[in-house]
């Protein structure tokens, strides 16, 4: 079998290593092109080389490359960033700041978490792979969201990420001995990936369902771990509530749910693509705490990558996963 | 000035490994008394060296010899176990499965935690040093509370704590390797501790307030944090809510409300007796969320537990810390 | 192609669990048998299932297994433990403390360190995977006993291993708190993995080398840093030293001569089967420093198995590595 | 009693946050001045207000304030760099690849180790505050250096250090993720403490004993542990060897020689200003492995900067240790 030609665009960061060494465990592609800024990539050659480009680049950076480089009727992007996740320009402006230059390919972009959007993937062009903290909450919220059991303002996220989940980026912040033997929160309510999950938890549920959202950063490499608060919108039983999620999920090779009483761990998930999902029910049938753990570079980044491309490719999705 | 002879059984633990560092810099105390269970230590020998006796044991050997160490009528005891802390025995007994065995000493003894309780302190013979969520939850919310502001099921405590927090005690779980690179929830809403802050806050509240609480283990030896997320009963705006931690706190040399949009962190309050507090207002103004961290050994066990002291020996509340 | 049966005894410690991930992703094993001491398993079933049984088990069971194992003609054993790695059964009792019961397979059976013994690897019925410390250390030292420039008495090995190092076995020592920020030797001098590293230096250099060995346990989870000091018998020029291992690896896929002034490190390596070596010349030109950096659950252990295994089935060395 | 204003320029970094922590606690001197780059200090209020001052600045700074301040007759200095460590100005030059701008303080300041150089210290106005590599192997040598038991090139150190010993600068390979599960060696032979070492032990042989030097990078925030290998001119007892050492240190505080078979750790040592020295006696009675822990921030920096000022102001010299 021919190998597909592929190549990344942004290796040398956290997220590009591990992709690298994903797809050169794949039988099924070839990595024909590796760039970064660092080394002054070259997109029309980038482009022209390759099938399937992975962009793994700074916030601002995919919007400027994507269209002239989709332009080549073949290629097709799986991009990193927030660039092409959110359907509005005025709320990615919010968000991130920055004006979008590449409007057009917002609507046409698709949202790559194949355990929501599996039918739209694989005519995709141009895929968004998910944020780290969307990718934990949406799983965790998926079945509530989609029965209509969220009520707006009953959804509290507590998340907390291990240190690759910022990137390679030079702050004091991240040096060893500000980060180990610490905790602490940041962009309390404020974090550009709130945008996200409340747009996907809209499209879910058909109506708005805002959330608080709390970061913390934990002194590990890998991991995220997110702690998911729910009102219900009506009564449902302990019984009903695991059923929900046993079926939602039943044929998903890389969601697992917990027994009762069990939790997930970051250990359990780290080099892995699984996300891991246990349920506390409340007594008062109208509470729910939802703990989703998944390696924040496996499925939260690149694993969730080489997913969307082996849907991209008609491969089976696990492979070499 | 003479000093006060003091002791701890249970000083080989963290506990009491940081308690003893704590009181060997203590101008006014000399430690008279050290012992262990594996060490054989006599609790009459213990009780008649000292004046003031702490106890680092685990949960429920504080109930066993308490009272006849008390029988001493110079003798007081700060006990950092959950023996003394409830002061209900039947509440006792659904949190920590056992039989409290000096159910006449619930009454009498004094809940330790001197920002809430000072008045009582000094005039105890049994304080109950609180626990480390307790402690970090309820300097969070005791503004809230104080002032009727907080409604039953409104409150919800997503904490983190560092691996002193569970001991020396020998578990797989606790070994190097299955918690480094690790985060994980434990006990959801079932912790021993729930009780304990019900107990306080509804004192507080002059209500029940029931809370949701999940505990996390973070990899790291020291440290713990709280989230705390809570509905208000009626609205706030931001500048009275902030005006109302400032004054509550104003004279308290530990607690430090951080200045809005900053957040604490761990490191900040690692090996100190004190306790930080971020403050983020919702513009619906009937949410806040309150970040609080601690030293778990510090203002969450000995730190605490020297604080108590000066208060019994009527020294200045700051000494040695 | 058909895939050839092979089974795991011990598959529940931490060599066991990344043996498992390893061969899960070979394409010419199928895992056959998984046993471990807490689960009962069986010796015979798993001899009749498979046709190489991977034995993880502690220092001593493997000689009581191996030798009714091995009966069944067909049947190969990869050990991890030392039980086999001795040639002389009184060396083994003098490092592990316990009369072997098995002595007339220690001739028998082959050390399994390929780049130092690949020809005898695949007719043996008996690998002993190696230690390792014993492999970070000869894989640096190789060239210069081969070349018979070591002396007696000339070699220090200042070793640094990850605390999967010591296994999963619950030791206070082991508890989290008592790694994370700790750095400390053990076992100074009397290791009992020097009567190997003897032994495998001895037969290279064709006459005793007796070593000092200092082993450390450092606060990571994996890796193994070995720091070689050794004394030369007879001058050397930078080049000629270069040179000497830079010929002597050239064909190695695993090993990693790194260039002047640069130095190994643990990262670089985890999660491989890699040993990277960065070789320091001083000017007396009678000195030398090899620094040495390998996955002690990689190269240390299950990679290297891996590794050995594919020799025995006659696959190409690197396959799933 | 008056306490003695003394003050810290360039207190943001690691050491001088200890240090102020150190001082704070310190009963008879009061902080008067803190200065930091950042915050623009101002050198002659510094010179002014205080009767001492530490200078914790990075190499090169001290040699060019230190002259001018020192104009004000009543002002000492201790400085933390390596400014004045070194007697000559070329091997300063070497070692540091600056030109000394103020050669004529080199013979004027003193080196203050105080278990090696009490004498001198008290009456000097500029005292150099030792490196943290050079405290933990010339206090396990200087035994055998004084007693002239070491021969040139019979001198083996391998340090390892925690994080904080680099300090805050930015560099790529301090961030968390880049030294978090990692361990790596760095400047091989080549470390500008090397010849402050040889300096010292040379003064203390009476001849000239040049070292092979080899630092690491562990992953934790604090400790220094040398392991130094040392190679003998005459053959010594194990009882021998013992009583030099306890005696030698026997009046010392801070120094803890080790029992037979117990190893130091950067745990015990750590937030302390003391030394672990443990000893192996190899039975060839001329090989010794000295292993010796300090914490990098305690002993190898603040903590020995305030046991030089106890020095200095003919305090006892635990006082605030």
């Amino acid at each position: 079998m021919m190998k597909t030609p592929v190549g990344i665009i942004g290796f040398t960061g956290y997220a590009g290593q591990e992709l690298l060494k994903l797809l050169s465990r794949h039988p099924h592609v070839s990595v024909s092109y590796l760039g970064s800024r660092r080394l002054k990539f070259d997109p029309k050659k980038a482009a022209s080389t390759c099938e399937l480009l992975f962009l793994a680049l700074p916030q601002g950076e995919a919007m400027k490359l994507a269209p002239s480089m989709l332009k080549n009727p073949d290629l097709r992007i799986i991009d990193f960033s927030g660039d092409f996740r959110l359907k509005s320009a005025s709320v990615f402006k919010q968000a991130y700041g920055l004006t979008h230059t590449a409007g057009s390919w917002l609507a046409k972009a698709v949202y790559g978490l194949p355990e929501l959007n599996r039918e739209e993937i694989p005519g995709s062009r141009l895929v968004a792979n998910p944020g780290c903290y969307p990718t934990a909450t949406l799983l965790a919220l998926a079945p509530l969201a989609q029965n209509h059991l969220l009520v707006p303002g009953g959804v509290i996220v507590d998340a907390k990420s291990g240190v690759t989940g910022a990137g390679r980026s030079l702050k004091e912040e991240m040096l060893f001995c500000e980060v180990n033997e610490n905790f602490r929160a940041y962009k309390v309510d404020k974090h550009q990936h709130v945008p996200e999950m409340e747009q996907e938890l809209g499209r879910l549920s058909g109506r708005k369902v805002p959330m608080t959202f709390v970061p913390h950063l934990a002194p590990m490499n890998r991991g995220l771990y997110a702690t998911v608060y729910a009102t219900l919108g009506k009564r449902i039983s302990e019984g009903a509530l695991r059923a929900l999620y046993e079926q939602h999920y039943k044929e998903e090779p890389f969601i697992r749910i917990l027994p009762k009483g069990c939790w997930p761990q970051v250990k359990s998930v780290a080099g892995t693509n699984r996300c891991e999902i246990g349920i506390h029910w409340d007594p008062s049938g109208k509470k729910v705490v939802l703990l989703s753990a998944i390696d924040n570079l496996g499925k939260g980044a690149s694993g969730q990558a080489v997913q969307n491309m082996n849907l991209l490719l008609a491969l089976p999705e696990t492979t070499a996963l």
